[in-house]
């Protein structure tokens, strides 16, 4: 772990300027405060004096809310939160944005605040910080994203393949055997873990995989309106989607074309939104337990704080059988009775 | 969770009876002590009492040495006892036969001993107790081995994929393009795995996968006296093994027939035991961090305790580079000079 000496030698520059620069001192030139700063994070230099004061753990929140219990964010929060507090730790929630990590490094916006450690949320993979996290050596855990070899990231999450391969198994139990995916574009870390597991539960099942059963679309209402009747004309009897939202959205469609839930067509989401007990019908879906994603996102900032190493934590992903799944219609193509 | 009255009330016996049985008095039949305990197991029983009195952990051990700092689990256990001492646990090591967990069902021994989660190390996917862990109600996490769906159950280990990334990385740097795969039979969890992460780190690479550049078998010397030479007659000039006990019987084996290590073949190991650093050449290994991995362990049991249902955690896995890797020898297809 480096000190303020070896920044200064790095620098040929005096302890007592780079200590000044760490604290952001009146008589150092802005341009010095920022070498010292980037050559803090690139040694991978620790503020203890900071740090010992309060230990101070932060989440970052992008693309998602975490106000009232209804938004995705809260319960994963809450559920690291009550981890940490009870350890003596203190957790801030900073909503970022691209053009705030454009213009602040995570590395020197970190030994600036004084946090040991951060907990990510909603980064998707064109994040400016994305790239930051191949080398920076501050203990960090990311939600639904990974960083490959950096001993200083961990990733969480729910195990999406064990998800889908209970959802495609809970449907072959039904008698369906074309299964189709409704999911956003493969640009997110998650999204791709979500269509290999999609691909991998039909292989395991031995069902056909077929491309025109797999819709991708950014835009959720676009995108279902485009592919739910695009498969169910090609004799889809039951649809995995990516996500709950996107579930919710078919419902509706459904609703509008006279496609009967489950009658003609099942659906199952991903998430378990406090909201799919309620839906007409309510959905079928891939439970992600939110106390427990924070509480686990607290467990593995604890591995890398105390030089574990981990990669990965996946939580387990139990299928939450509600009335969006039923019987197989059959099939135009069996014999007529 | 169950308590003593509902397995009275599931048997039809009084509660003390029940207390009876569970506490080895001599006043209740075998047979009925029996039921108690299977029903106990079944209900997912847990004597509080017992484990209030000392909150005991147990490592149970097959397959794997831990006695002096050579042996594997050493290291292994160390970690684990490290943390859970720490925190307040006592931990004992329990040495198990395929014969012993026929006799005594892994609940029924949890139960009588008071134990209140274990860590299972070096069982292979015959062993009796792995059926019962698909639906045992007792925080259980295993070391390179993995149950589907049980919330209480966690599995652990090094990433085999990143390991395998790494070396087939380094190895297409130094200029190879024939990587072959000396490994044990596919019968355990781990080596599947190892095999998968071979096979995916050659297609990401865009090399040729050839079921004749992989040896498979059970016994170490036998098998790479049969494909060392085999695969090397074959233009193969790199080998990933499955384990360092293969990687440095292979070093014997080059030796004997004058294969020049990394002249003529470079050989990866998977572990890092102590002694790759001194065999000749040293060998380039995937590291396994054995302390981690304990600690990785008690952080696993930890998230069972409090709820937190886990599925997985991967420790990383970097690759150590030593002397058994070198620049791939020139290929007799190019052209002379």
């Amino acid at each position: 772990m480096a000190t303020i000496n070896d920044i200064a030698d790095k620098l040929g520059v005096s302890k007592s300027t780079v200590s000044k620069g760490l604290n952001n001192a009146s008589d150092v030139s802005s341009e010095m405060k920022r070498k010292i700063l980037e050559t803090a994070v690139e040694l991978g230099y620790v503020n203890k004096r900071l740090q010992k004061k309060e230990q101070k753990l932060c989440i970052f929140i992008e693309n998602m809310e975490c106000k009232t219990p209804n938004h995705f964010g809260h319960d994963i929060v809450l559920g690291f939160k009550q981890m940490a507090e009870l350890e003596g730790f203190t957790v801030d929630v900073v909503p970022v944005t691209p053009q705030f990590q454009r213009e602040t490094p995570y590395g020197v916006f970190m030994i600036q605040q004084g946090y040991m450690a951060s907990f990510v949320l909603g980064f998707s993979l064109l994040d400016p910080w994305m790239k930051e996290f191949r080398s920076v050596q501050i203990p960090t855990v990311l939600y639904d994203n990974y960083i490959k070899s950096n001993p200083y990231m961990a990733s969480i999450g729910c195990d999406s393949q064990e998800g889908f391969d209970l959802a495609v198994k809970h449907l072959v139990k039904l008698g369906h055997r074309k299964i189709g995916l409704i999911s956003g574009p493969l640009e997110s870390y998650i999204l791709k873990a979500r269509y290999n597991a999609y691909l991998n539960a039909m292989a395991e099942n031995g069902l056909e995989i077929n491309e025109d059963y797999i819709g991708l679309g950014y835009y959720v209402a676009e995108s279902t309106r485009t592919y739910v009747p695009k498969l169910v004309e090609q004799g889809i009897t039951a649809i995995l989607f990516s996500h709950d939202v996107r579930a919710i959205s078919a419902l509706t469609e459904c609703n509008d074309r006279e496609i009967r839930v489950p009658r003609d067509l099942s659906i199952i989401g991903f998430d378990d939104l406090p909201m799919t007990a309620y839906t007409v019908p309510p959905l079928t879906t891939v439970r992600q337990d939110r106390i427990a994603l924070g509480k686990c996102g607290f467990y593995a900032m604890s591995c890398l704080l105390n030089k574990v190493p981990i990669g990965s934590i996946l939580l387990r992903a139990p299928l939450i059988v509600r009335e969006s799944t039923g019987p197989a219609p059959e099939s135009p193509d069996s014999p007529a009775l």
